[in-house]
């Protein structure tokens, strides 16, 4: 049985333990992480969430401690009375490494089992292992970094939307759901047998009707669900920082996230980041770097071949520019040695974004080669060349097809290169920007009707309401995402605040009044009283929490995760539940999953 | 078509615009709160989040604003441009009332239709309807100021625990459901069709956890769920500030949290809250207010009269203590002259909590009148009110009985006399107490078996330990309430971290280890690992913001409540969903509720 603590009491955090407290008698607590045994003297690394300091048993000092540290196992949790002393053989590595504690008094609060996994940084285990035993995965330092990080994270966001005047409001987690919806995790309810309530995929539809409630200005740091295949980076639950706010445009939306980004990265990591970002329309970032989200920590950007080659005869070029496509290219710069093996590969990965081909100029040192000098003429050729601004020693590559094609695998082939080739080395550590004026809409061929981009409480920009009648797949939205590298750390809209348009909007997705009444009646009934003009933003917590932390697996900054099949090895949850609990819901487990 | 913002913004609060801005040209926007047409002016009151502004519109002075606001109606949407000017009538009822605006334009950036209810203060509807329209009864000013008050409270114990060291972490919503437990919201899982998670009642296995791995400090604003036959003041959703600390014991949990809501006080309504707070036993608590919350604003404290009756034959008294139970009294100051009805009520009053009767004396100026001079000697009788402290005019009120009766009768009893005669009357605001030295166990009399007062991870005190194995249901635990006013405000423990203890405590709780295990298996596990001495405490945040705000109702201080059947008028939650959706999850509606 461990000893009990008594009245001694902690004075000082062992990680923080320096060279100021020599000569004074402290006491620390936390667990054993390395011991040697050398006769006469026991040494003990004691961890805590601040950091290691190294005690010192000795016999002739402390008789009692230096038997009892004789017991000592890895991860025992021990409190510990002693003198700071400065230390004979310097630790440089760790920040107590000057001084060491010569214990007096040795406490064993609690005895420890071997540990199924190294309590150490960068731990290679199974993440079925880590997750089973998270409660040691996250003793390690460098999950307790993360976490604190993540607190900071927390407190730095909130205390600058109070200084500007949010409300943090909660909205409920017991919601209704919305038929059509994505999928929605349901739960059965007891009063109503038959009824669910369904957990929010985000508070979207509440914060919209605090704003009717003259709020002004809302945030919540709240925790969002979706009942989705898990992909990489997906996780059943996750957080989102919700904004939104009342008489305000794009442009008041943007500069305040912009502040309190500027904010968070000094606050967490000390980081400078410059405002304004840098600014693409949707259009821009397509059709210069081949993705909505763009990475512009490097070049290589796409360049548009299509006119050079108008004329040509070449058949590829041809189809793509008859069928209202285009022909783009990215440069690779030194890529010109490559060899035809890797140039293969390249254009095996852009067959996996369904082009059809990769065409490609190789500028070597004794000339320009490429098979396009059959089909193409001199001068066409070095059209190209200039075009790329490709220079000697250049990879010049080439999709021909439809824009969205052309796009989706210049874009991707061109992350892919930066990668290979290192492109991102010694690039700015955060590189931000804003894509604003989406399409409102796109077509879903499929269902052959549209559906709105962002969601359908998105509004129109004002100069293209008239498209809305007459060209609406060409209508831009007044939504902005913020992008991080590459990724999409945040997006949202001004919302449409006249029951007019919003009706118009839904019969534009293909909803009867009855189907968006049904869906969104609330919300709809709520505008005919007064609804202020308002938008707003939701930033993914966890993928701001990943980039501050610098890690890129999602698992790493939620405390306890899910696995893939949204399954927790350590609570084992989900798991069976009694039948009376399931009759008191009104519900039964259907008989061919029963048997399963 | 409401008018588009365009490039007009708000320069100022309506509710912030006074004597410093006279002169000056500003914009506002807001609501309509009220609208008078004297012919060639034209009044409106303009309300914002932070209050309200007289508009006054001028028809020689800006014709196309004037007649705009001849449209104007209860709630439309407006921003209005225009010069501060000193009013002629000042209205000292309102922050802005030195101050008009004189407007040079008017946007009605929306309409509204007649609400269906009035945005005023002190509202007079029905619950069902200002649900159902809660995006406008939050509209209301009194709502409002409870939202600020709420969202300052966040705020303000956020930083505390910051500075204190605290970490907040996000411990997961969808867990596992324990078997045995008190009833769970269970969300049915698509991936292993036939199992559910379950939401959490609270997040204590994960605290606990997180304290297994070093974190040290940790807190959270939480959502905790339990579906429940809802009582007044009870949501099936509810938010925890949650609380858990390593290496302390009961004394450092309480010293932190009477700082914590110090600070809270003093930033949310500027008030300053004395600690440390009063302390009292569980035992004294009981003995002196019949309560283990008690209220401490007066005092009608209760006195055993036991050792002054112990040898009357009076069958009631007798009874009483001859069944090892009590006799006690209370003293009302004043009340010697109240009638016959009023006592007769009162005894009604104490028999809704079991006791048999209740016996009185009257301390009137002619003389000392009670029935039990029939029974008592006039010794007794002098000893009685000697020690009710009694004096003339005043009313002494006994019941005898079981001690548990006894206590639970006299303690609603002094509460609802001191309701009923004003005794909370110019007694101090808020009134915080300790209540410590719970009992560890009680007795399920139905199960025969104990059952854990707080939960079954309650440490016990260690002077109590021995009597684990003679006398466990003597055995106090390590648990504290922290009381405001007669409601219990919070409470806590310090933990079991002894897995050979935590065994026992299980063994006296009747579990088998197979059911312990099922049930909490992968904390026990954890605590195989080297756990520290923690502890913690819970708080109630709806009910702190209710003391905050002043209200009784929890419906007051949640945006979006549900009514008494857990249900939400205005969304119509939970509610029918799609067949297909339940195929998924592998459930079907039993065939009985379907039909209802």
């Amino acid at each position: 049985m461990g000893e009990m603590l008594g009245q001694l009491r902690r004075t000082h955090m062992a990680g923080h333990v320096n060279e100021s407290l020599i000569g004074q008698e402290i006491i620390v607590t936390g667990w054993v992480s390395k011991r040697r045994n050398l006769g006469a003297l026991i040494f003990c690394d004691v961890r805590d969430r601040e950091g290691i300091l190294q005690v010192v048993f000795r016999e002739e000092a402390a008789k009692e401690a230096y038997e009892k540290a004789d017991l000592l196992r890895t991860e025992y949790c021990i409190l510990v009375r002693g003198v700071v002393e400065r230390r004979e053989s310097v630790n440089d590595s760790i920040p107590t490494g000057q001084v060491e504690l010569i214990a007096k008094e040795l406490k064993i609060l609690s005895e420890s089992e071997t540990p199924p996994i190294y309590i150490k940084e960068n731990l290679d285990a199974s993440e079925h292992i880590r997750l089973k035993y998270r409660y040691l995965d996250l003793r390690r330092p460098d999950m307790q970094k993360i976490f604190k990080i993540r607190s900071k994270a927390y407190i730095s966001i909130r205390n600058f939307m109070d200084q500007e005047g949010f409300l943090e409001v909660e909205t409920p987690i017991l919601n209704k759901s919305t038929p059509e919806g994505a999928r929605d995790y349901l739960v059965p309810s007891r009063n109503y047998p038959g009824t669910f309530y369904a957990l929010p995929q985000s508070p979207q539809i509440f914060k919209q009707l605090l704003m009717v409630s003259g709020f002004d200005k809302y945030f919540q740091i709240a925790k969002c669900f979706r009942d989705e295949d898990l992909r990489a980076n997906r996780q059943p639950e996750f957080t989102q920082i919700d904004i939104e706010m009342s008489f305000v445009g794009v442009e008041d939306v943007i500069a305040l996230n912009e502040r309190l980004v500027q904010r968070v990265f000094k606050e967490v990591l000390d980081k400078e980041v410059v405002i304004p970002f840098e600014r693409l329309t949707y259009k821009d970032a397509m059709e210069r770097f081949g993705s909505d989200k763009p990475d512009l920590r490097f070049g290589m950007e796409l360049k548009d071949l299509s006119d050079i080659v108008r004329d040509t005869e070449f058949v590829v070029f041809r189809n793509a520019l008859d069928a209202n496509g285009s022909v783009r290219a990215i440069t690779l710069s030194g890529g010109a040695s490559m060899g035809r093996k890797d140039i293969d590969r390249l254009g095996e990965f852009v067959k996996t974004y369904r082009a059809k081909g990769l065409a490609y100029i190789q500028l070597k040192e004794e000339g320009v080669k490429t098979a396009l000098s059959k089909f193409l003429s001199e001068d066409e050729i070095t059209s190209i060349i200039d075009r790329a601004e490709a220079k000697t020693g250049d990879l010049i590559l080439i999709v021909a097809d439809k824009d969205e094609v052309v796009f989706q695998s210049l874009g991707a082939l061109r992350l892919d290169l930066a990668k290979k080739y290192g492109l991102l080395e010694g690039t700015e550590e955060f590189k931000f920007a804003w894509v604003t004026e989406f399409p409102l809409l796109e077509r879903d061929e499929e269902a052959g009707r549209f559906v709105a981009l962002h969601h359908p409480f998105t509004s129109p920009m004002e100069e293209d309401l008239h498209l809305l009648d007459t060209d609406p797949g060409k209508a831009r939205a007044k939504a902005y995402d913020m992008v991080l590298n590459g990724e999409e750390l945040g997006g949202g809209s001004i919302r449409i605040h006249d029951s007019k348009l919003q009706e118009k909007m839904f019969s534009l997705l293909g909803f009867t009044q009855e189907q968006a009444w049904a869906r969104f009646g609330f919300l709809l009934e709520a505008f005919k009283y007064g609804p202020p003009p308002h938008g707003g933003l939701a930033f993914g917590m966890d993928r701001l929490v990943m980039f501050l932390a610098g890690t890129e697996n999602i698992k790493d900054v939620i405390a306890f995760p899910k696995n893939q099949n949204a399954f927790d090895p350590m609570s084992e949850a989900p798991n069976v539940v009694d039948e009376v609990q399931l009759q008191e819901l009104g519900i039964e487990i259907s008989k061919i999953s029963a048997q399963e």
